[in-house]
């Protein structure tokens, strides 16, 4: 094998993403100097902070660059190593993008156990997705035994985790989700207490009805009118952790339009970036690691089969047409 | 004196609040009995929740009752007692609405000390507007030295006290007001390093000129375009004490547009009020009432001359046509 595949982003989007915004190349394989691992990697994650990156506006990251690797976290494995902590057979998590193979000088590279836990689940729920949940949910919400948690985007790698940790808490867990489908899923397979359809028309009926006691904790995917809804539903003193606003990434205003709650229901809101606590990360992970590999933990994955596809999933991704953690695989 | 005149709300209002809304009543002077305290009231407060009571929409606290005297805040003396606690000539404090007069069992009716501090404070930096930006400066916003503290409503009761206590922590205090007069006021007599006026029509640019490095902590009491504007210029992990939305008091939406800089500087929002938090009264007031006494927190205050006057000076107080804080002289 004496080339790779890659894709590095093309054009910046003005609106929704498109297939023309990415461009794939085919690369020589790189030769790795000393210190240096070469990695082959078997899994991508898409996720929507993705899309943030693809447009120049300030945010908390720089802007991906126009032309270089489209970046992304990867699962792999090593076969090459000049570094004296890896060694060819080494699987390992890294953030080597949109690419088939990887160079790393093992900064930001971690070594993986995959004896209990699926390679592919430490793009999930044993990864970033997973400590994003794990993090909002124990640190912003603080959510009590017998609280109602609610969380968008109920079927989705981030929402499932939180759903299930409110549960193992003792909470009442709600989801709000986009079809019959994944609201089933949710609360079938992940047991949350109700899953609300917010594509079913009757949104704040709906909403009303799964959370008879008013909400408590609200762990935000989304925002729009979604979030309004669940803001409308608020007891006093109510936690909102703002996650994501994935209902603005293409550039639309995302207002908050029951803003009046936040002051009469007396909330607190906190917006966070989950790499900003890389201290929590090894507890985090812990805990999560041994929920799954117990079993309490459960997750999906929507899996594109090749790099080139990558695109398209991404795409559906931002759309809802995932149905639980998008990857792609890569070998 | 055998009467006496009261306020009292004649029908719930559909917008802006109108005279017709309110009621002045003559009554006969109460008779009080064991464990009773009457008060002649020297000056009443109006203050911006007053609106939110005379809705029944949800809120934290229940509706004003119609044909019921109008809540509020007073200071007064004591004219008769039949309580052990007060005696007749005691300065006092307490809730006892637009009414020239009004009997008290003693629950929360405070004793005041008028020796160096003079007995309408009471009702402002050293009463519940006072509490209220001491609330939100130590507790919400915790700013550090040299941070960017922005407020709006600067020149009103609660916005000149958090900008005085910002600079006294070595903050750099930013003002938002409406009009030059209040902006000159906010930066000459109050010490604000600058002051925005809102209705110069270049909100944006004056506000980047006023902030140079962005902004830290935000004490906001109107909501809608002046909350966005000062949302636009949060530093990463900036504070938001929301205080009031004096620009949605007439049942008007008031959304958050710029929601998204909620998630993107990872701000941390929170609603109070302030009556919530009585264990902290004391310090608090403690602390304003030595600034006061010294001279170091200056304030100001609009008085309208007599109880029928009360109904105009509470439509200008909602759109801003008081400078300082606005009381109610009743004897």
């Amino acid at each position: 094998m004496n080339t790779y595949q890659r894709i590095v982003l093309a054009e910046r989007p003005s609106g929704a993403v498109q297939a023309s915004n990415f461009r794939l190349e085919t690369m020589e394989m790189p030769v790795i100097g000393d210190g240096q691992i070469l990695i082959r990697n078997h899994y991508l994650s898409l996720d929507p902070y993705m899309r943030g990156r693809m447009s120049d506006a300030k945010s908390y990251a720089a802007p991906q660059a126009l032309g270089e690797t489209m970046i992304g976290g990867t699962v792999g494995q090593v076969v090459a190593s000049r570094h004296a902590k890896f060694a060819v057979g080494d699987f390992v998590t890294g953030m080597l993008g949109w690419s088939e193979v990887g160079v790393s000088d093992g900064n930001l590279l971690r070594k993986l156990d995959t004896t209990h836990v699926a390679l592919s689940a430490y793009l999930g729920p044993v990864g970033m997705p997973g400590m994003t949940a794990w993090y909002g949910f124990h640190q912003i919400l603080q959510a009590k035994p017998g609280e109602t948690v609610v969380v968008s985007a109920a079927s989705g790698a981030v929402g499932s985790v939180v759903g299930q940790l409110a549960k193992l808490k003792g909470c009442r867990a709600v989801g709000i989700a986009g079809g019959r489908d994944k609201c089933d899923y949710v609360v079938d397979e992940l047991g949350f207490d109700a899953c609300v359809d917010y594509k079913a028309g009757r949104l704040d009926a709906d909403l009303a009805a799964a959370t008879p006691d008013g909400i408590d904790a609200i762990f935000e995917n989304v925002g729009g009118a979604v979030f309004d809804a669940a803001l409308a539903r608020t007891n006093a003193f109510g936690r909102v952790a703002l996650c994501g606003m994935i209902a603005g990434y293409n550039g639309d205003d995302v207002p908050i339009r029951n803003a009046r709650t936040l002051l009469t229901n007396r909330l607190t809101l906190r917006g966070f970036i989950v790499s900003e606590h890389m201290d929590l990360w090894p507890q985090g992970l812990g805990e999560l690691g041994a929920l799954v590999a117990s079993g309490q933990l459960k997750y999906r994955e929507s899996v594109a089969p090749d790099l080139a596809a990558a695109p398209q999933a991404f795409m559906g991704l931002l759309q809802g047409h995932n149905f639980g953690k998008q990857l792609v695989k890569l070998i």
